[in-house]
């Protein structure tokens, strides 16, 4: 039988493994930051009648430039983001890549801040790009002043900024966004994947766009929006941003399913996002109970809770994987993650937690 | 205003334009090889039912290894090809992508025969792969003994094999596969997007696969299929090529959307692929009656035919287009490509290029 290692992969790739956290058939996932809320039934009556239309024109090409679609998203971010600053892929993970496809790649180097999102790196290292990483401030902040040493020592083409962080729920200030761009020569990616979950009334970073060029916001609907499996990933940014996506696009990335899908799901943005102050609750209440079990969790913006004080992660996701509940060990010493369900799971992930023998 | 010269995008891409047949709004597209025919409503009704029970559990990501799909795709494929064997993402184009990115890479080399499928080098190029091409015999085909002799000149990482070839449409026979597998230390890459469309019987790169552990037989739903717009292309090799396009591919690539509407597709398959013999009688008739005008129309085993002895390929686009008829300048001097459609189609750019002052 032939393995991979008899095949002449790439070099940098010998002896990997494949990303992905466990995909494993249990009553409770609370491992991969999905809204654990299904989408409302009226929802469901009206993207499939949305999909059943574009059926009928299945056998042609969809729309290259996904049009209506970037028409809504801009709509669902106001903050008077046109239509030509929008783009959207296949999850935001292929709209990173195609950034580092277009402003990264050999000889290019990537700074982002650990811990953060593991596909910032994965991504750098598929699209030959070197990633170089900066020390954040105590309890994972990241200070103006400690982001723009950062740049100014590394000189980054491209900076990621995950706010809140992923898997530490920390918010970046946009204090620190401004300062970035004012000192960064390259590209500013501030990944808000999980803005929806910050208090309400938070500014996000779009409301930076206006006159920083450089500066590209991505968001998804795999989280608040709770649509992960329709794979819709988005940014907003320069136009000129969006042109050069263009040149590095697979022609027809996004099926006419997926843009029929989107739109009808965003023109019920208030119904789709009604769970999100849930959702919060939630988060907040895992906070003070993970405290009060004698753990110690960060402070979160987002749709989850990383807590340390774990003497043995392994063991404790294994306890908690018997009583079929999944959450997710992100490799940090003394640190698991879980992500915010609704009221009855979050009850029995503590309770579960709770009766185990520490 | 920033322009794209303004932002620093990788060198190699300044001044490029971005890939892509025009999308126009004509009474009569023939100009990107889709099946024009509608799928039936029959199989409408089956894939919307199939995407109605999706969304109900559209919070969650997609099956990751989309198993599901795999196996009907292996099912379909017949030749013994197993699930295992399989692979899939949004369109061929990104399964291309894919390999590139696990066999190519900066330092490595893929060789293609032009005038072949335009994506081919545009991919090596976005993934840092040297693109390097070598001559076909008279009339595009391509003979064991030229494309051996190509190999051991050029020594590629891998080869692209595409038969029928866009945009000549002409087949390369298993013996020319055969005897490039026999020789190429790399990965040999057979598209078979239009394979659909060869003569009833004729054989498959598929069944070459068993003991030849570097050879990818790559498909799409895109042309005979009549699903362009659900984007789902695909490939069979060895399972080890499957496993190294895991360490590659972006998680969470296919939409739980995508794998439900292709799912349901292919259990309606000899329903789907009901007008693939009146598409091979159009195209048969294209080459008839386009000699008849004069023209130098060339064989084809795929849902279009090129044609030469256009004086002006441009004005005839041109004349053609002020028409309502949409059909493709594929930049080959003194030619033009056209789909076969239907026959009412095929009927009116016939007689409308009949009627044009040459």
């Amino acid at each position: 039988m032939t393995s991979l290692d008899d095949l002449p992969i790439r070099d940098d790739l010998r002896g990997q493994s494949p990303y992905g956290a466990p995909q494993k058939p249990v009553r409770i996932a609370l491992n991969v930051n999905e809204n654990t809320h299904p989408i409302p039934e009226v929802v469901v009556a009206h993207v499939t009648a949305a999909v059943e239309h574009a059926l009928r024109t299945v056998n042609r090409y969809p729309d290259r430039e996904f049009t209506t679609l970037r028409e809504h998203l801009a709509t669902y971010l106001g903050e008077g983001v046109e239509r030509e600053q929008v783009w959207a892929a296949n999850g935001s993970n292929e709209v990173i890549q195609q950034l580092l496809q277009a402003f990264g790649g050999p000889g290019r180097r990537v700074l982002g801040f650990p811990p953060t999102y593991s596909m910032h790196s994965i991504i750098a290292s598929s699209t030959g790009t070197e990633w170089v990483t900066a020390e954040r401030d105590d309890e994972f902040r990241l200070s103006p002043a400690t982001a723009v040493a950062a740049v100014e020592r590394l000189d980054p083409d491209i900076v990621f900024l995950c706010t809140p962080n992923n898997p530490t729920g920390t918010p970046i200030g946009l204090d620190t966004i401004e300062a970035v761009c004012a000192v960064a020569r390259g590209i500013v990616i501030v990944d808000e994947a999980y803005a929806e979950f910050l208090p309400e009334g938070e500014p996000s970073a779009l409301s930076l766009l206006p006159g920083r060029p450089r500066l590209v916001v991505s968001r998804t609907m795999s989280k608040a929006f709770a649509f992960a499996g329709a794979r819709l990933g988005y940014l907003a940014a320069d136009p000129a941003v969006v042109d050069a996506l263009r040149l590095v696009r697979l022609p027809y990335h996004l099926s006419a399913l997926t843009q029929a899908a989107a739109v009808a799901a965003l023109q019920h943005a208030p119904l789709m996002l009604e769970t999100v102050d849930a959702i919060r609750a939630q988060r907040d209440r895992l906070v003070v109970e993970l405290a009060a079990l004698g753990y110690a969790p960060h402070a979160s913006g987002a749709n989850f809770v990383l807590f340390g004080g774990v003497d043995d992660p392994q063991a404790t996701f294994q306890y908690l994987l018997e009583h079929d509940i999944l959450i997710r060990d992100i490799g940090l010493p003394g640190h698991l993650r879980v992500t915010a369900g609704t009221p009855e799971e979050t009850t029995e992930f503590l309770e579960v937690l709770g009766r185990m023998n520490r």
